[in-house]
């Protein structure tokens, strides 16, 4: 019997002015909606879900929406310790026996990789299989150590004694890097191996246990070779859903949404249950368009996904942004960008979405500003906010709830939560002492 | 013998930048010549228009279009007395056993109304019969007094024994006002109702007057259960307009319009002589397309109505607004906006039309801020003004005639007919040190 | 036999920010290019090209790529002394009793003229033709002196006896003003008269030591009658372009050209090789796209020419305008410019073309402002520059290369190369106390 954990009692700080990691929205479900059928679908009958006092409320009631023939227990983890403490709470809920599948929701694994680690796992009752990815660059994470000296082919599970959490640049002992999906035979050998891990740095306890019971147990890498994407800042909203977006094949067009004649549906792309295209309006696969979601005349979504009920008013285009529910856009193009529910935008407002050297755009998070690791990005804005008519996003800025960027504002910087932000001009009045001939609009006319 | 009179002498000073009341146009006729035509329908053949001394001329030319087999007179008010002084004065040159008909052009009336009302005056030659519009909420116009207690179906004409103008909110005496479409019996004993009335308040003269009438003949509401307009503040011209534009049934377009291919007309559409639409543009009724008027690609129009000779240029959207002749557009967004002749906007001008809070709109009329009434209302411009590119007029902003709003203007007050009002902006320069990489470009060429 | 002199040493200094004028690009090729290839179909076999030490590489380069069969020379003249100064040299390496044809590459005339005005050479192996254009207002150029006196049919060439250099306003000799278009009977003969004229005005050089040629052999002006335009202001590139604009007849879509299901080419245009056209795309002849190049969603491209791999993003309109290479544009309006390449603007950025007053628009060029005789001219832009988004560019501006204007800039005054300007605003932060009501949206929603 496998129980799966499942981790999500993590604070989300670093994706505000975004909610929970676990309860963002892709295609019409969270994350967690998500993984759960998943699970659900390799097989697994037992879940348990740790969430924290922030959102526990909010997790079971979108776990109570997961399938019925799951039965879901819930812990809560009551500080922000890390990921050893979410594990050992949790294992507290499981018999010791059994064997557990330890996973966060807002890691993004090809979806068949659940399945066949489950069987290969059932094929080895015995061993520890944890999922490894191949990175190129020095990336912060954990860092697996090989059993054996030499080439590790990645295409093949390949043996493992250890885990080093962030050895820090050319310190790493492989180019495998961990994803938290991770097979343990005995929950209570590891619980036992993290009580022990409980002394030291909370940040690797997870690791320092796992490699303690790597030492008793034959432990497997399972190279993950699809792309897998993890949630952390808000602009790997877009790494997600680029994800999610090329798992679409054809053409689903929900038999009420509406296509004017005229309007154009190409490439990979889902049209949600009323949705309706206005003459001219288009979209470009892969994207995403919500329940009810209307594109006006002429507006173009290209590698998008909208919520539900937006409206992509007349001359918009969409491209490379995940959109919440109810955003309304007229007259504007927005690039490259996260924008929440209940936004809109005035006409002619702008995202600038590249910098003017074109070279990486960086954004502030928790106060600090960091390297996004994109020379495309428009703005992170949460929901709730208002911008007026002719303003101008520049690249990276984050725009926090139910804020207001006034007309023409060239913002540059965030700004907080509730706040406004408003241009003052300096105005000269005059008389216009300055008329036109009606034969030069004469003669301009004939040249249309 | 009917002899229509016809108000039209007010001095429209509430309607500016706009002129005068009764000679708006609306689908290529004045209110004043489609008002007569509807009379001339309904088989009036005499009719007294009451001019003032600043629209005489105008009004006279006006009529001089109208149908051949009506005999016209005219009557100066020389000062603005009020409506009981208008009526006093048409009165002098009618017959004094003559029925009159008193109506006002710029009072928007179901067309069937003024057949229906003259039939019904013809059963019962001695009464006087009054049009009569049921309010729910308190409105600022005459109340009907019934002639008896108790609830009004308002599906029949009712009896009723007087008008009070204005009573206050809480004081009328019955939810029904009325509208000025009233059949006096006999033109000489309401000249004698007045003539007593003239001692007293010039503003409810006309009211005191019909009241004592009332006292000597019966009186009967016709209710009029289609919706009414009248044009007091210049955005009626848009509930006026929203009248007209519900007129029209199917699609008629002129033989010499062109419509490209690519372009499209949907809904209830009039497209004049001459007009056309180029590629990609859009029509969505109800809307009238002015003779020799263009819309450009990709432009859309939807219900409005264009003047005569307009360019709505390229990805332009009018939305919900009135423009007069030779008004030309290019890449701007125009919404619940009243914009006379001869105006252009540079590209990119935005007519915001909703407030942050999407409360009530404001406007300025006479030195006052008044209510509009409305949650969506652009702007109301005077002819031959000019907006520059990218400017952003801000909701319920009056621009007067003849004016200059410079690029990128954030406009949150009005400007003055014959006024300029620039932006000064502090500019910052220095050397440009940056310089894009060509390889950066060509990576994101490759993503399209 | 017959040697073409090319005069290309000029520097081109009132052109600035665009290069050479001889090796400015249209609809593919340079006008030099155009130019060698033309007399090459007239027959021409001996060339000698007139470069300057600041372009003798590039000339030589851009005439590497003609016609085979060709035997050019090239001269440089050291310093820029005129016309005169440059024929001698040319006239220093032509054999002595070798007729010559004297052109310049920046000047377009008719491209059958050549041949006619040699074939009419051809039957009078003694006499001087020169193209000849008439002029109704005065023009600062040189004027013929006809032979006879009386009026000029202007249809058959007619006798000349000598040309005046800019005699100013009220003393032209005639209407009639040269084109650079000379056949000279002796080279020998020619040269000595310039060695003759090299005392005095280096200005006239080549006008009196023609003229007292013309004292010795017949000499006939050959009228030009097709329009014909020369390049020396940055906004001439807009006359030739459309003088080679009218030259295409019919369309000429490249095989390898993807025009989208819903794009649309209407009118005389050439789409060069594997040019692109997004959906709801049009092209509105007279146009030349060039290879490589996209036309987003939308996108318009009217009497205009693009270079090669330009972006014309969604929901933009290039009208009469000129583009080099790799120019980008999105959702904006450029009308009746010259932007040069590697030139990008951001999302919502406009080009003005129109001055309040609709009159002639002046342009600064060596540090002076003069009229460019234009109603309508945007800017014109210098290679490797960026404007950011929602800029508004003034009509008549000149931005150098490499430079930067920011974003919502109100461009009223020229950029220099390399340098940038940016706008400081007056920003206003405060609480957001007002927040909307989702029954308004509902409302708003259900009028959609």
């Amino acid at each position: 019997m496998l129980t799966a954990i499942i981790l999500a009692g993590g604070e989300s700080s670093r994706l505000r002015p975004l909610g929970d990691k676990s309860l963002q929205r892709f295609m019409g479900q969270s994350l967690l909606l998500r993984h759960i059928r998943l699970l659900h679908q390799a097989g697994v009958r037992e879940m348990v879900v740790v969430t924290g006092p922030h959102n526990d409320e909010a997790i079971r009631a979108e776990c109570a929406q997961g399938p019925g023939d799951v039965a879901v227990r819930f812990v809560v983890q009551p500080e922000p310790l890390g990921m050893g403490d979410a594990a050992a709470r949790a294992l507290g809920s499981v018999a010791p026996d059994a064997s557990v599948y330890l996973t966060q929701a807002h890691d993004l694994l090809d979806p068949v990789f659940h399945s066949a680690a489950l069987a290969q796992a059932a094929t080895q009752p015995d061993a520890i299989f944890i999922a490894a990815q191949r990175h190129e660059a020095y990336f912060p994470g954990g860092y697996l150590i090989p059993a054996e000296p030499g080439e590790i082919d990645g295409q093949q599970p390949f043996g493992v004694r250890g885990i080093v959490e962030k050895p820090g640049e050319g310190n790493a002992p492989s180019r495998w890097v961990t994803l938290v999906a991770h097979i343990l035979p005995n929950a209570g050998k590891f619980a036992a191996a993290l009580a022990e891990a409980e002394a030291g740095d909370p940040g690797d306890r997870y690791e320092r246990a796992l490699t303690a019971l790597m030492a008793r147990h034959p432990a497997l890498a399972l190279p993950h070779l699809a792309p897998a994407a993890a949630l952390k800042y808000p602009w790997h909203m877009l790494d997600i859903m680029d994800l999610l977006l090329h798992s679409i094949s054809g053409q689903n067009i929900h038999p009420s949404a509406q296509i004017a004649e005229g309007a154009s549906v190409r490439g990979n792309v889902i049209v949600a249950e009323g949705a309706r295209l206005f003459p001219g309006a288009a979209v470009l696969g892969p994207a995403y368009i919500g329940p009810g979601t209307i594109l006006g005349n002429n507006a173009l979504v290209r590698e998008s996904m909208t919520g539900a009920r937006c409206i992509i008013g007349y001359s918009t285009e969409v491209a490379r942004s995940w959109l919440g529910d109810d955003v309304w856009f007229h007259t504007n193009y927005v690039g490259d960008s996260v924008i929440d529910s209940n936004v809109s935008f005035g006409s002619g407002t702008v995202t600038g979405n590249l910098r003017l050297d074109e070279g990486i755009i960086k954004a502030r998070v928790k106060g600090e500003r960091i390297s996004t690791g994109r020379n495309k990005l428009g703005q992170i804005i949460g929901s709730g906010t208002r911008v007026g008519i002719n303003a101008s996003l520049m690249p990276g800025v984050v725009i926090g709830r139910n804020a207001f960027v006034g007309p023409s504002v060239i913002l540059n910087n965030d700004v907080p939560d509730g706040k406004r932000v408003t241009v003052r001009q300096d105005l000269v009045w005059g008389d216009n002492t300055i008329q036109s001939r009606p034969e030069d609009r004469d003669a301009f006319r004939k040249r249309l």
